[in-house]
Parts: C-alpha cells; sequence; structure tokens
C-alpha cells in the first residue's frame, strides 16, 4: 500500500500519471496517439513497469486514455456526452458544451409503416409515414447516424422544411405538439458496413443504439426513432432514484 | 404501397412474417440459429425475394431476429430487458421477469483506492477500499461482469458475508445506509480478452458499459461500480422528461 505523505514528496507512479495528463492536455500526445510502451515509460523515467501501469490505470478510469488488447494503450476522443436525467436532443447539449454540431440530411421519404413502427406511433400497419435521415457530425466529426420516422398525417408540411438547419421538436411545436416525454431503450451493438462507412469506423465496431418514441403533451406519439452512435465518441449520463 | 384489405386476404410479407414468427415461436428455428436464405424462402413460399425481406423487417424492427452483415440473418437471444425509469437491481428486474439469477464472486480484495474511484466515493486517494468482483448469469448465461469498489471504513462486515447470495445493497441497509439515487455513463466498448473468456463472447465484441456510482438516503456515495453487459444480451429502457 502507498501513503499519500507530503513530506515524503508524491508517489511515483502519480509523478507519471501527470506528466502523462500534462504530455496529453499540452498536445505532444494527440488524440488517437499511441502512448510510448510501459517498458519505454518506465526507462524514460527510471521506474518499474509496475509505477507506470498504476499511473497509467488512473488515466484508463478518467477516460483520458483507453487500452486495445494486445495493441497498447492511446489517447481517448472527447465524447459527447449527453445527460440524460432529463430529455434534451443533441443539438442543446452539443451547445451547451461548445461543441459544433452540423446535420446532413440523407434521405427523405414517404412510405407505409412497418409492424413495429406503426405500434408505437399508434397508427395503422401501412398507413404513411415520413422517415427523416440524417447525419450529425460534432465538431465535424459523424457521430450519429439519425432515423426518424414521423406520422404523415401529422407532419406532412416536414416535406417542405430545410431538414438540416432546423430541429425537428421545433418544427413539430410550430405545428402544435410540444415535446414532452420519450422511452427509449440502450444496447450495444455492432456497426454493420453502412453505419461503419458513414460514421468513418470500422466494420463491427461498438455502436451505443437507441430506439425510441417520442410523445407530445397531449400523449400522441409523434415520432419513433433509431439512433447508432459511435461508442468511441459518445455517452449517455442518467441518474435514477430508487 | 400495400393496401391492409381484410376482404382480398392479407398480404404476403405478414404471411411470410408470421410463418417465421410462427417457427421461431414453436420453437422449430432455434435461438442463434439462422434464417434459410432469402432465395430458400422466397422459394419455399413461393414468393419475391423482395416479399421475404419485407416480412423479415418487420422482425428485425422487433428484436425477434438480427442481421449479420455478409453472414445471414439469426434467431435473437431474450435480452434482459432492465427498466431504469426507476433504480432497480439486476436481481428486482430478473426475477420479475422470471429470469433466474445466479452470481460468481471472482474476486474480493482490499487495496487503496486509485484516483477516480477516490473522487467518486469522496475518500482520498490511497484510502482503502474494498472490491468486489463479480459475474451474472441470467438463465445460467453470462450477462454482466459487475466491479464493485466500497469504502472499507464503512462496509469492512461486507468481508465475511456471503457476497453470492445476499444483494449489496440489502447489505449497505443492514450496516445502515439505503440506496436511494445513482448516477450514471452508459457506453458502447468492444470486448477485451478477459471480458470475452469471461462472458462467452468474441474478443470485440459489443458491450453495453456501465460506470455508476450509488448514493445513500444521507447523500453518501456507497458504492462505485464499472458493469460490463453482452450487448447480445442486454438492454435499458428509460424514460425521460423534459
Amino acid at each position: 500500500m502507498f501513503v499519500l505523505d507530503k513530506k515524503e514528496g508524491i508517489p511515483f507512479y502519480v509523478k507519471i500519471r501527470e506528466a502523462l495528463r500534462a504530455e496529453i492536455e499540452g498536445g505532444n500526445l494527440k488524440r488517437g496517439q499511441k502512448l510510448p510502451s510501459e517498458e519505454e515509460l518506465a526507462n524514460q523515467y527510471g521506474v518499474s513497469r509496475m509505477t507506470v501501469r498504476q499511473g497509467i490505470a488512473d488515466l484508463i478510469d478518467e477516460g483520458l486514455v483507453y487500452r486495445r488488447h494486445g495493441v497498447g494503450t492511446f489517447v481517448a476522443f472527447p465524447h459527447v456526452e449527453r445527460d440524460h436525467s432529463r430529455l434534451t436532443n443533441f443539438f442543446e447539449t452539443a451547445s451547451k458544451e461548445g461543441i459544433s454540431v452540423q446535420a446532413r440530411l440523407l434521405d427523405l421519404e414517404v412510405s407505409p409503416a412497418r409492424q413495429r413502427i406503426a405500434k408505437a406511433l399508434d397508427i395503422a400497419e401501412g398507413d404513411l409515414i415520413i422517415r427523416i435521415k440524417t447525419l450529425r457530425y460534432a465538431d465535424d466529426v459523424p457521430v450519429t447516424l439519425h432515423e426518424a420516422y414521423v406520422p404523415h398525417v401529422l407532419f406532412v408540411k416536414l416535406l417542405e422544411e430545410d431538414l438540416e438547419t432546423q430541429h425537428l421538436w421545433t418544427l413539430y411545436e410550430r405545428y402544435g405538439y410540444r415535446v414532452k416525454r420519450a422511452v427509449q431503450k440502450l444496447e450495444a451493438r455492432e456497426a454493420d458496413h453502412e453505419l461503419a462507412v458513414l460514421l468513418q469506423i470500422e466494420e463491427g465496431a461498438p455502436i451505443l443504439f437507441k430506439e425510441r418514441v417520442i410523445y407530445a403533451e397531449d400523449g400522441t406519439p409523434v415520432e419513433f426513432t433509431y439512433c447508432y452512435n459511435r461508442g468511441d465518441r459518445y455517452s449517455l449520463t442518467v441518474t435514477l432514484e430508487r
């Protein structure tokens, strides 16, 4: 066990940890860059590999670096951290954190609702829905593929709107439906070929998948969404009460 | 566009969908089993591949089957669905769903707290913590690796308890700390070698990762946890209000 005694100086592993942190924050070690090996760091700082490992363990805990088994330790990219204690949208969260956000419209089409989506939106199977498929960027990096389905009968005017600069929720509100509540299911999945290409990641890379139904104040389900978030750039925070 | 007209009979894709559903629910197609190819199904039912695809799309939406790019479509395993509208524990949720749950204690040790964990638990770096590492099974399948860290000073008696049959929260309560609130961060990650072995999945498979701090009614942080859930067997549902 180590002792934190100011008179004795700080422990070696804390020195290593803070030295690495300074290298990362100062930009000498860039995001995505591989750290020198434990052996190289041990030689460089004149400490044991165990001490190096202890220092790095703290940085992994913090999320500043991450380890890939058999490959090495890398400087992490900052995540878009969504606070899901309250229902917020991507644009609200990101802009609060000073992240620049963009949306690119990939597809906009009217088609008959499949079973699952019809059920969720409380319409009949085969009723028309509008599918709005957008790719969302945080600081110019594609982070989320967003596929929203909305009842055509409620939001036919959406088809004439600029969906890259206006947020869907703002538009729903303009048409009389104020977003109030969302029920969402979260899963970890693998990126398929399409996602890998769009999100600029490898096929099989981890995706934080959300499926959600959004309800207006009067209880009307206004949107069913599939949301595919890059695992290495996206995290969610939730506060729960017992 | 298709029309749902009872007089005309049901559309072909619905017939395919319901036939496949019956095969799965009846057990002719088992969990994890690959579905016949679109071509085989098209021949079998005398319909077009497009019709087969449409029927399968509904089952994918529902989560009854899943597609692996370039490999095929498979019958899905049931997920442990955790409802996170309220703070519940794995054992409460699973037993409510009729899933049999077991915990296996992998490791129990006392060690000095690393920086991140000390901060979260509001203790000093290097203060003693108890690490409780358990593997959790749902219906005999390993689903979650659970690593809890608790302050030694609060819960020294835990070391004498049977941690496989009693839930941690019950024990905290016995020692005067009633669990009230949790703040948790969710991410999608890749399984490393250790996780792959423990959870019986492939290295690199998706993991729903949770990091959380649990607070007692008086605000004391009682537990810091890393929780690694198999992506193919675990999903979370959250309800959010604006």
